[in-house]
C-alpha cells in the first residue's frame, strides 16, 4: 500500500505551483546558456575532482563551455550513485529530451547539442520557469546591486549581508558600501546610516527577505555604539590587520544593526547557521568550504530574545543541529525552520530532519524547501527530490503510523511547500490560518 | 505484513499493567478537574503562544477555566500537525467519550462540558488510572514536601533535589532546608546533615527514587569539605551575589553528597541532562527552556566511577547524546538508559533513540518510557505514542530484520515498558533474570 | 516486494570474496583454539559485566577456558537481545553446527565440545576462510612486530601507530624503538630516522597501510624541528612526568613525521577518530574506553590540506560525527570513509550512516566495512550483519526510492564492500574506474 500512497501524495504534491523562496539566480541571466552552466555548478566540480579530476582541467582558463563538458562527462564515472548526479539525470530528461539513466563517452554530445538549441530559443528562462511551475524565485544579491533590469514580482530581491557582517574589515567592502550608499563612514552612527540607504533601497525594489550564512563560532550580541566606534576606526585605520577583537565587535555590531532594520522595515532575516568558509583551500570554486558541527542555536539565545518582531527563518548546515532548530521553533514565536541547506539537502537527511519537525513545529512555521540554485534548471529536480521524500514522510508517518487521512496529510504537505513561504515572506494574498482546517 | 505484524505487538503491549517510573503528579490532585487542567498543559501554551498566541490572552490572571480553554481551542489549528495535539485527541476520545479528529470552535464546548460531567465523579483519578492500566505513578517531590495524605503504593515518593543542587544560595531555599530538616546550615558537615534527615523522611515514606534535572554544562565532581565550607560561609553572606566559583563548588558538593546518600539509603538516582532554564524569558509559565546539545557523558565520567553501588537511571534531552547513552550503559554498570525526555519525546526521536537502544544495551538495563505529566489523563496517550514506536521498531528491526518470532520480541517489549522498572527501582516482587529467558 | 527483495540483494552480497581491511588478527593464531576465545572477546565480557557479572569471575586468573564459557554462558540471558548476541548465534552455527537460537546452561556443552573438536583440525583457520568467503586479511601489528612466520598475502600488515604517537613518553615504548631501530632518539633527526627505519620494514614485509585511533581532542599539526628537539629532550629527562604541553607536541610532531612517511611510502593512513582510554577504569580488559562525542573533523583540516598525495580512510566512532566525515570525503579527495567502528558498528547506526554516505560520497571513495575481528571466526556474522543493512539500504533508498535496477544497486553494493578495498589500498588488479559504469 505504502509505495502506491507515496507516489498518490507525490502526484499532488507535484501539482502545486512554488515559489522557491533562497536561490543565487542571476536575474539578468537566470537559466543556462550551454551545458557548461549546469555541469559547472560546484557539486559536480567537487564531486569529480573529489574522485580524482586535477583542479587545473576542471577550472583552465578560457576554456569553451563543449570542452568542459566533455573533460566533466569523461569524469562523472565516480560519482554515479550521488543523488546531484540524479538531478543532473532528470533536468536533462525533462528540459533536453534525454533518455537513459547513464551519461558516458557515447551519449553526452548529442545532449549537449540538443540543450543547445533549447538554451537558445528566445524565452528559455521562462520555459523553464513554467515547466517547472515556477512561479517567482527569490535572489540573493549583494548589498550593492541596483536591482534593476528585472521583474521583481518574479525575481524576489533579497539582501544578503555576509559581506557587510564579515568583511567590512576589506577596503574594497567599505568602499563599495560608502559609494553606493552615498555616506563616509567613521563611526557607528554614520555606519548605521549607510545600512539604512541599503534597506530604503532593497525595500524600495520589493524585497522581502534579509539573508546571511554565519560560521559555527559567531554569537550575535549587543555591542554599545562607543565600543563600535572604536573598532570602526581601528579598522579604518588598519583594515583586516585590525586586531580579531575589533573584527568581531564590527561583525556583532553590523549584525545586530542589520536586525534593527529587520524590525523597521518589516523584513524576515534568513539565518544560515554553520559553514566555515575556506576549509579545503586547493579545491575547486565554491568547493571549499566546510563546517564545524559543533554550533549550538544557544548562541542566538539573545537576538531570539531581543528581536521579538523579526521572523528568522533558520536553516542550519549539519543535520546533528536540526533537533535544536526543531526545538527552538518550538518555543519561540520568531524562529521558523527553513529548508534543508547544502551538505543537509540529500534525502537521508531531509528525510530525518522533516520527520523530527512536521510533528512538533507549528505547521504555520515551517518553510519545507528552497533550491539554493545558481540557474534555474535545477529547481526541478531539487524541488522533486524534496517532495518524494515529503510524500514519503507523509505516507509512513501521518498516513500509516498516525492514521492521517491522505487529504488531510496531503494538506499538510502543501502548507510547508508553499502556503508558508507566501504565510512568512508576506507575498501575494497569503494564506489565513483557517487554510489549514483539514476537511 | 509488518502492518498487521505491528498492530498485534502493539495489541500486547497494550495490554501491560504499568508502573510509570517518572511524573510531576500532585498526588493530592492527581486527575484534571477541568479541560483547563488539560490544555493548560505548557505543550499547548506554549505552541500556541509560538504559533502566534500572545502570552497575555494565556495567562490571564483570574481567568475562568472554561473561557482559557475557548481561547485556547480558537488557536490550536496550527499545531494539528503536532504530535502533542493528537495526545490531546486521543484523551479526549478515551477519557471523554469525543467523537472525531478536530477540535474547533463548533464542537469543543459539548466536549468541555461532557469532560467536566466525568471529572466530577468521586474517584475520577482512579477511573482514570484503571482505564490507563497504570498500577501507580512516581512523583518527584520537593525536598521539603511531607508526603502526606495519599497511598504510596500508588503515587510513589520521589526526592527532587534540583533546588538542593542549584538554587542553595537562595534564602529562601536555605530556610526551607533549615526549616524541614531541623538543622542550621553553616558548614559542609551541617549541610549534610540536614541532606540526610530529608533522605530518611522520603525513605521512611517509601520514596523509590532521587531525581534531577541538570543543565548542559554540570559536570560533577568532588568536593573537599573545606571547600564547600568556604562556599557555604560565602553563600551564606551574600547569598546569589556570591561568587560563582562559590555557589558552582556548593552545586557540586551537595550533587556529590547526595550520590553518597544515595548509596547509603540504596536508591537509584535519576539524571536527566541537558537543560537550559529560561532561555526563552518571555515565553509561558513552563515554556521558557531549552538547551544547547553540545553536552557529553564524558562529564559524569568521576561520578560513574565513584559510585558503582548506586543505578543512575539517566535521560538525555538531545537526541545527539542518546548514542553516548547507549554506549555507557553498554560498559557502566551502573548506568541505565530511560524513557524520552521532552524535546526527544516524539516519534522520530523515540524510534531513532530506541532503534540504538534495544541492539546492544543489555535488555535488562533499560526503562522504556515514563510520562513526565502533570495530570494523570496523559499517560494513556504518551504511553500508546511510545507503545506504537516500539513495536514498529520491534516488528522492523527484530522480527523482520532479524528473524526474530513475534513472541521473543514481544516479550523484550515487555521487558523494557514494565519489568524493568520493577527491577531497576525494587518495586514489587521484581523480576528475576530467568524471566527474560523466551521460551 | 521489499523484503524478497533484499533477500536477493543480499544473496548477491554474500558471494563476494571479501578483504577485510582492519582486523587485531594475530597472524600466529588466527583462529579460536576453544569457545572462550570467542566468548571472551570484549563485547561478551563487558556486556555480561554491565548486566551484572562481576569483574572477578570474568576475569580470574588461570581459569580453565571451559569454566570460563559456564561462567559466562550463565550470565548472558540480559545480552539476548544485543546484535553482539547475534554474532554468537550465526558463528556458533554456521561453524559449529549449533542449532536452536538461544544458549543457556541447558546446551552449551555440547556446543562448546562440538567447536573444540572443530578447531583442533589442523587448518582450521584456512576452513575459516573459506568458508567465509574471505581472500585476506589487514592486521593491526605493532611497531616492533618483526612480521615474520606468516603468509603476508593473506594476513596483510598495517602499520598501529598508537604508542608512537601517545606513549612515547614511556621508556619502554622508547627502548622498544631504539632496540628495533637500532637508532638512539635524542631529537628530533633522530626520532624521525628510527621512525622511517620502520617504515622501511613494513614496507618491506608487504605492508599496506599505517593505522591509529586518535582521542576526540586530538588536533595534528606541524611541529617545528626545533620545538620537537626540547620535546624530546624534556620527555628523556621526565617520560611521563614531562610537561603535558611537551608531550603534546612530541604526539603532534610523530603524528604528523607518520603522515610524512605515508606519503614517502605510499601507503593510506586509518584514522580512528574519537576514542577515550580508560574512561571506567574498573572495567573488564578492553571493556573500559568510551568517547565524547564533540569532535569535529575541523581538527584535522590542516592535515588533510597538507597532504594530499596520502589517503585517508576515516572511521569514527561517534555516529554523529558521520555526516562531516561524509561532507569531508565528499570535498577532499584524499579523505575516504571507512566502515562502522565500534560504537556505531550496530545495525541502526550502520543504517543511518550508510544511508548518508551512498547517497554523496563517490563510490570510489567508500570503504564499506571491516570487521575489527580479533578472531577469524567473527567476519563471517559482523560482515552478514553489514551486508543485510547494506541490502536493506540499497533495496529501499535505490531501487524504491530512486528507481534503480536491481543490478545497478548490487554493483554499487559490491564496489564499497570488497572493490573499494583493492582500489583504496592499492591490492591485486584493482579496479579500474571503468568497472563502476553499470550495464
Amino acid at each position: 500500500m505504502s509505495d502506491a500512497l507515496r507516489l498518490r501524495i507525490f502526484a499532488e504534491l507535484d501539482s502545486v505551483v512554488l515559489i522557491d523562496p533562497h536561490t543565487h539566480i542571476n536575474a539578468l541571466q537566470p537559466a543556462s546558456s550551454t551545458l557548461a552552466d549546469i555541469l559547472g555548478y560546484h557539486y559536480y566540480t567537487e564531486l569529480a575532482h573529489s574522485a580524482g579530476m586535477p583542479k587545473e582541467q576542471v577550472e583552465e582558463a578560457g576554456l569553451d563551455p563543449k570542452e568542459k563538458c566533455g573533460r566533466l562527462f569523461a569524469n562523472l564515472a565516480p560519482l554515479q550513485n550521488t543523488v546531484q548526479y540524479s538531478w543532473f539525470l532528470e533536468l536533462a530528461q525533462a528540459f533536453f529530451g534525454f533518455q537513459g539513466d547513464r551519461i558516458s563517452a557515447d551519449n553526452w554530445e548529442p545532449l549537449y547539442d540538443a540543450a543547445c538549441a533549447k538554451q537558445a530559443s528566445e524565452d528559455w528562462a521562462g520555459q523553464v520557469l513554467e515547466q517547472s511551475k515556477l512561479q517567482a524565485v527569490f535572489l540573493t544579491n549583494e548589498f550593492d546591486d541596483p536591482l534593476e533590469g528585472f521583474d521583481t514580482a518574479v525575481y524576489i530581491p533579497c539582501l544578503r549581508t555576509d559581506d557587510l557582517v564579515f568583511h567590512l574589515a576589506r577596503p574594497d567592502v567599505r568602499e563599495r558600501l560608502e559609494d553606493v550608499s552615498g555616506v563616509s563612514v567613521g563611526d557607528a552612527g554614520s555606519l548605521r546610516a549607510a545600512l539604512g540607504k541599503r534597506f530604503e533601497h532593497f525595500k524600495s525594489k520589493g524585497a522581502k527577505a534579509c539573508a546571511i550564512s554565519l560560521p559555527p563560532d559567531f554569537s550575535p550580541a549587543r555591542i554599545s555604539p562607543g565600543r563600535a566606534d572604536t573598532a570602526i576606526q581601528e579598522i579604518g585605520k588598519r583594515g583586516t590587520d585590525a586586531a580579531l577583537s575589533h573584527q568581531q565587535a564590527l561583525s556583532q555590531f553590523v549584525f545586530w544593526t542589520l536586525a534593527e532594520f529587520c524590525t523597521e522595515f518589516h523584513l524576515p532575516f534568513d539565518l544560515m547557521i554553520g559553514v566555515n568558509r575556506r576549509v579545503y583551500e586547493a579545491g575547486v570554486y565554491q568547493g571549499q568550504d566546510l563546517y564545524d558541527s559543533r554550533v549550538s542555536l544557544i548562541q542566538y539565545r539573545e537576538l531570539f530574545n531581543a528581536f521579538p518582531q523579526v521572523t528568522f527563518p533558520v536553516s542550519v548546515l549539519a543535520s546533528v543541529t536540526n533537533q535544536e532548530l526543531t526545538s527552538y521553533a518550538w518555543i519561540f514565536p520568531n524562529v521558523v525552520t527553513q529548508g534543508h541547506w547544502w551538505y543537509s539537502n540529500t534525502p537521508a537527511f531531509i528525510e530525518r530532519d522533516l520527520s523530527a519537525r512536521l510533528e512538533v513545529v507549528p505547521q504555520t512555521k515551517q518553510i519545507g524547501y528552497y533550491s539554493d540554485m545558481y540557474k534555474l534548471e535545477f529547481a526541478l529536480p531539487k524541488f522533486r527530490m524534496y517532495k518524494r521524500v515529503l510524500a514519503k514522510v507523509l505516507a509512513e508517518r501521518f498516513v500509516v503510523d498516525r492514521g492521517w487521512s491522505e487529504e488531510r496529510a496531503i494538506a499538510l504537505g502543501k502548507c510547508v511547500l508553499r502556503e508558508n513561504v507566501d504565510r512568512v515572506f508576506g507575498l501575494g494574498k497569503g494564506y489565513a490560518v483557517e487554510d489549514l482546517l483539514f476537511a
